[in-house]
């Protein structure tokens, strides 16, 4: 098989964000390594991808193991695979939550950072170990509004998307040169999808007609960054809903 | 004719990010109003559309000139000649130049914000007061490094560049909620096209293959921003070349 | 008279920003050239400050237009004075008001830049021109939170006063290493001074206690960025009432 | 004693801009809370502090362990002491070093944050508990021009520092309008302490006259943000010696 090959970490649920991107990139003609903690919905998306034409593979990952992140890039390279080397990494883990400062434990502190900023350096490490002898591929970061301000009730997750933010700042300017096209993307509003609707079921009402983000539409600015051509790479860029205040 | 309209402001050589937008966009279907300062690079832009199956036509505007610039906008709206509404802006004048701070004359100071940030002006505005009615509409501007961080020896340039770049904010701001996609391009780097190569023609070489920006791959994300859907829309993005340092 | 030379441009009110500049850095020892359009109210300036002990002298200017910046400094600088190099340099004149973008007609555009950023070049080159020989002197441009981000009815303002910044960022990269410190103060919030209080009188009681920006503390800033040494300037630095949003 | 409390966390060598925080302090009328990890190097920055006519106590702290900075607050507010409420918290603690992207070990980026981005949400959770009930007091982060960009070789660096900044920010938002004021100063450049200059005797006459950053200007720049009365505050302010580049 010589279809390239994009790992997407951080998938959950199929109306989710990792979802989608795995669907866009198998769209694409990808072969979708799908990474995420819950077994039943990784296979989930690997089914949908398959049943539309696409090929695809759970591989049940912890993005904060650094063990499970390098046991992933190793599958994506392992002989016997006939797999091509990673071409597209995406690293989309993370979490959110409103909590007043005085009442943020150290580990709630510290599990942020882990989820948000500690994964990213992971994936972002071992995508660049694989891409760098190859002088290309592409590794797109999802952040956040949080990842350029902090607000009340947000430093838990702020100070773990900016950290993320940075990483992604200091591999481009590490690595692009090389060939390797990082960028951050920062999503700004609520996303259409399991994690948001589940908690809060009359959010997308509330929202009204395209007041939250689109999980597909992200997904395509994802795929178009991948791909830009080196003459013209995009190293951040916004999405919102036309709506939110900015 | 019920093609949607694009009026490009800011054009010049074939071989200019200008020309390439308008390209983009009669490539995907709008009719082009191609708007420069000089007849015979605007026809020549024209024809070559239309040798390409497309349609547009050139209008001289001097994007400074309130009269001119309103002139268009009433050209692309004139009853009788069956256009369909503006639905793609694109304010794209501008110029550069090294100068230290101590030689700047006020009139050159006046004459870069003029050009840089003033036509963006009018521009924007006339582009609004078309498409608020209609509560739709993209508008995008070029915008540079230079907009975001002042250096020594282009004072005059980031001055206006950070204008536009604010004028682009607040337009987003007021509009977005009434349907208006309103854009910047952080355009970082030198532009592969007549204007810097014809002051310095090794300057391609030098830079190394794929080391200048590609004016389709920047106009590429012109006609991609303009198609994203309202439940996910960028307001900021920038390109540039995978060598560039920043 | 070896007195250093300070030249405050953008004065009005006693209560107001440029004013409470000029008190400080004439208590701090320095001669003050008040400069500003009304020659009462910056006669009245220059009363206050003498009444206080201190020197100053008031000069009618408008610093938009170049004719007058120019004699402002060559005043500064006139042989037979007595005067010291100018030593400080405060460019301070600037207005607000929020207008709907579709309503901004393009002279008021243009006015808005003429007195918010346009001044600040004059001001700055002037200043520039009479420092760089010696090799020592401060520059310090009065910004404000539109200088870092556009708002819905504030492009005219905003357009400005990020062209200011970038002035402030240029000439700091420019001429920081050659010995000239050059700030931008960010001012966010209303300001406890006669331009706002006369438009509105009820302002002060509305924000309570310390809820708008006291025109002495700003003022302090201001002499405590003059008063650095060159080992640990600052460039930028923010101010705002504790309560502000922001 | 009714003496205001200052605690300075990230406290090493005299040399050092923890030490000068802890002399400005002392030198302004504060008893001051001394805490770093090495007992020697806090008792010797006590004694001098003496010897100068002022107050202070030496607590050995690593700040990255929450039981240590819990226990500090506590010394601090403890009953008994007649020490006065915490009135001012300096979080300083951090390191730096230059290390290839791909080098970056696991264990390594987390000891990064912890001491550059942990520290000081500790430091800044325990300072607000003890403040908020009183509504007042000041806490100030030593932040960097890595907290606000990443560079190549420095992602484990920036990712720490721009969480921190965030962490600043976050709380300023939270607690200003309860009148705490918080604080970020970004040191941008060598900062002329024994940390540098153990490591690269010959730094300080490479960087020439002031080309390093002065540890008692940068005390000099806190100890002005806590003396700012609550109408004008400054969020976040940047040092840097007058040649560097930036």
């Amino acid at each position: 098989m010589d279809k390239p090959v994009a790992v997407v970490v951080g998938v959950g649920a199929e109306r989710g964000l990792g979802a989608a991107v795995c669907r866009r990139f198998a769209a694409g003609g990808h072969h979708v390594l799908v990474a995420g903690r819950t077994q039943a919905k990784i296979a989930q998306v690997v089914r949908t991808i398959e049943a539309a034409g696409g090929t695809a593979e759970a591989i049940v990952t912890d993005a904060t193991r650094e063990a499970d992140v390098v046991a992933l890039f190793d599958r994506a390279a392992a002989p016997g695979t006939g797999l091509a080397p990673v071409d597209a990494v995406i690293s989309n883990a993370g979490n959110n939550r409103h909590i007043p400062f005085l009442e943020v434990e150290a580990g709630l502190f510290e599990d942020f950072w882990r989820v948000g900023c500690f994964s990213g350096f992971l994936v972002g490490r071992e995508a660049a170990r694989r891409m760098v002898p190859l002088g290309r591929g592409t590794v797109i970061f999802t952040g956040a509004s949080a990842s350029l301000r902090g607000k009340a009730g947000f430093a838990q997750f702020s100070a773990a998307k900016a950290g993320l933010r940075m990483i992604a700042q200091s591999m481009a300017r590490e690595f692009g040169p090389a060939g390797i096209h990082v960028a951050h993307v920062v999503v700004d509003g609520g996303i259409e999808g399991d994690r948001l609707l589940s908690r809060n079921p009359g959010r997308a009402e509330q929202a009204g007609p395209d007041g939250l983000l689109g999980i597909e539409p992200i997904a395509e600015t994802y795929w178009q960054i991948h791909c830009q051509p080196r003459s013209a790479w995009t190293q951040e860029v916004d999405l919102r809903p036309y709506k939110e205040t900015f």
